[in-house]
């Protein structure tokens, strides 16, 4: 290809950078590619096969620049942090004004709202790019950040790549301002950690409650995949305890180590949650199940000492699939709360129905619940996920089993800490009369913080005496 | 008094301020006392009443600086964050390498961190001090950070003003490094916060659950403060429930709005929590209901659309009391935890039954059980706190009873966060092998992140096909 050609641009060719950038040399646009090691760019080319028309290696920063038409759209997938800063300062000097520069990766939104007001000599979008090398290559969920005129001189390139929604609409959505998309992405990581931990939960029930076999387990989260549960995560949750260990026959379940690992992303959700006093316990929850998973010889000598809980948890299955429901709507009710508390907090407006939308398809929560809910988001976004009729009547129905298998696996054992903690928020929700004036009492017991009352009157202390 | 006599100085003299320097002063030390506006000098020495002679109020820096005999050493008690800075800032010309500037206010122990290392011309102590006004004035709970030379200077004075355990023991302690005092003080409000939820718990199910009376609940917690759970907080909050209102006679808690306030210390908790990995879920529980109960409204429209749960909650009150127990001990195995972790993290080699002892007075999460706690920490500090055997034995007498009030909470629909998050924490710290294999296979599916397998086979990978 010629000079000037590329209609678009991307520096980084790791395994999100690769996929991203064949996905858009498919889907007909020309692109100019970079990465700071030369054979990287060479090798990417080379394996590019039938795309490789469709790409322009380059090995300068200033070939790259040159190779794109102006004004020039730039996606940067680096690591998070310092290297995206390194990268812009790098490219600053070779840009013009109008020129825009897209980080795509996994940035934290403080750091993209930072870069959003830092004042470039060119524009800048964040941009959360979810659905691992698979959705990269083959559609991704886009949530965007920034000016909306920005994002329209791109829209066409990532409503192309993006994944289709079962009704064809593209999954890339401008959210709002500034880190708007790397923040609805937290979000969705925060989601994803919580579904993966209810999920596992349920496994642990019917594993070590139930003494099911790994087999069994795995035909219970396909047929569940059937019904209201469908989504990604039951999907391959039922393809993981279905696979067999090439190494030796058993169940591959029953050969992986129970110790999970994170890449950090639930704990950012759940720390910018503490910042808004935003109430994500299901998150929260799953978070400090992964912590616990990681202390493997403490559990162990803990069992030593105290007994794992023995068999015995009494539940039938499809308890537990509306168990799952139920406590698959509170977490989202939760995550989209969070959603609201950040959309006042830094002005941006966040368009709750585009976001369920968004991630109906090639995001790892995808799920057919979600159409439901940018449904009930479209009717009131206002108002409380569990309060539209459609999921108040589901909650209605669904909460009993919720409760019996809570209730079944704390009397047992078992536990299921996402699930009850998403119980226990739901009955402190549907309390109106809470019990905090106890702790509004101690508080001014023995801070003299004070306290309102329940009648208006002005006095805002107790009579506690010396 | 002449220039030159006192002993040490304070700066600001707000509600801590004042009552610290008082008891400084009560104790016999002169000390020489600052205020931005110099009105609050003068009329804190007015009201000093005897204790006026052991005052040097001073109206300048210079004046303050040159009243305290050298090497100096200045305690600062004014508002957190950029006051402290600005406050050092301006003392810093003022003083001698020699002299010694404690801040002893609610400061982000990373503040602390920074402070400690940024080498100013004098010397640098972080205190966290606990106890309110009453502890400030009478005997505080003093957790110091910083060099064990500077600690020593003025330990005499710390120890003379600090509560005395039961057994004398002062409760002053150096936690080591930097910044180590202000974390351990943090970790306190966390239990703080875990403590008051769990009573607050409590009292919702004998409230909402049992139909019990205001003075009932008091009466009970007044018989629990008896027992195993003898505590200030247990205490107060007998006398808070049963305490009448001057303005019509109703009792107090039934006229106090259940909203908590909060200066955000219980969420700086959760928070550092999260930087460490360190699961607190208990803590975590408190902070979110205390986020749950500043949404008056939305819960007023939750509880029209699905109704409070009913009476019904069917446990005997000596159950609760165990449940509490129990409770109490898994908050508390979880906070040593996070310390630990701390500790790691920082180099400190924080004094986890030191910890323990200085909590015993002063604070506000003093309690007979600290004492317990001390010894099992005394004969090992790395061993979890429930492995202890005195603990261990608490726990297993106890834990059927937290299972059977929290599994009738959940069955009849009263909440019960903190309690429940402890139990859910247990049963997973005791299952040597959890659930996390799911979520392994899960992250390796759908983004190749890989696992560990129990066999030691290399084979990261599960063979999910395509």
């Amino acid at each position: 290809m010629d000079m000037q050609q590329a209609q678009i641009g991307l520096i980084g060719l790791g395994t999100m950078g690769s996929a991203l950038a064949l996905n858009i040399a498919e889907k007909g646009f020309p692109i100019a590619v970079y990465n700071r090691t030369t054979q990287v760019t060479r090798d990417f080319h080379q394996e590019a096969g039938d795309l490789a028309g469709n790409v322009v290696p380059t090995e300068s920063l200033e070939e790259f620049v040159n190779a794109i038409a102006t004004p020039r759209a730039i996606i940067l997938m680096v690591p998070a942090g310092t290297p995206v800063d390194q990268q812009i300062e790098a490219l600053e000097p070779l840009l013009s004004p109008e020129d825009l520069v897209i980080d795509a990766g996994n940035a934290d939104f403080h750091d993209t709202n930072r870069r959003a007001n830092t004042g470039y000599k060119m524009q800048f979008l964040g941009m959360g790019v979810s659905g691992g090398e698979e959705g990269a290559r083959h559609g991704p969920s886009i949530m965007g950040g920034g000016r909306q005129a920005d994002w329209d001189r791109v829209s066409d390139v990532l409503n192309a790549i993006a994944a289709k929604a079962e009704d064809g609409t593209p999954c890339a959505t401008r959210m709002g301002e500034e880190g708007a998309g790397h923040f609805v992405k937290a979000v969705h990581n925060g989601i994803e950690y919580a579904d993966m931990q209810m999920i596992a939960e349920i496994y642990g029930v019917m594993r070590d409650g139930m003494g099911l076999s790994a087999a069994q387990i795995g035909d219970t989260f396909a047929t569940w995949n059937e019904g209201p549960l469908q989504s990604y995560l039951v999907e391959i949750s039922g393809k993981v305890a279905k696979a067999t260990d090439p190494h030796g026959g058993k169940p591959m379940l029953d050969v992986i180590l129970d110790k999970a690992g994170q890449k950090g992303t639930g704990r950012w959700t759940a720390i910018e949650a503490q910042h808004l006093a935003a109430p994500i316990p299901v998150i929260e929850a799953a978070v400090m199940a992964r912590n616990v998973s990681a202390r493997l010889e403490e559990r162990r000598v803990m069992q030593d000492r105290f007994g794992a809980a023995p068999q015995g948890f009494d539940i039938d299955s499809t308890v537990l699939e509306k168990a799952m429901i139920a406590g698959k709507i509170l977490c989202y009710a939760q995550g989209f709360t969070m959603i609201s508390a950040a959309s006042e907090k830094f002005g941006w407006s966040l368009p709750l129905p585009e976001i369920a939308r968004v991630w109906r398809a090639g995001c790892i929560i995808r799920s057919s619940m979600l159409n439901d809910m940018a449904e009930a988001l479209t009717e009131d976004a206002e108002r409380n996920l569990i309060l539209a009729p459609f999921f108040a009547n589901l909650i209605e129905e669904n909460i009993p089993a919720l409760r019996q298998a809570v209730a079944e696996g704390i009397a047992k054992g078992h536990p299921m800490p996402a699930l009850a903690s998403g119980l226990n928020w739901f009955d402190m929700m549907r309390t109106a009369r809470g019990t905090a004036n106890m702790i509004q009492g101690q508080r001014d017991f023995f801070g003299m913080h004070g306290f309102e009352r329940l009648d208006g009157i002005a006095d805002a202390h107790g009579p506690w005496g010396a």
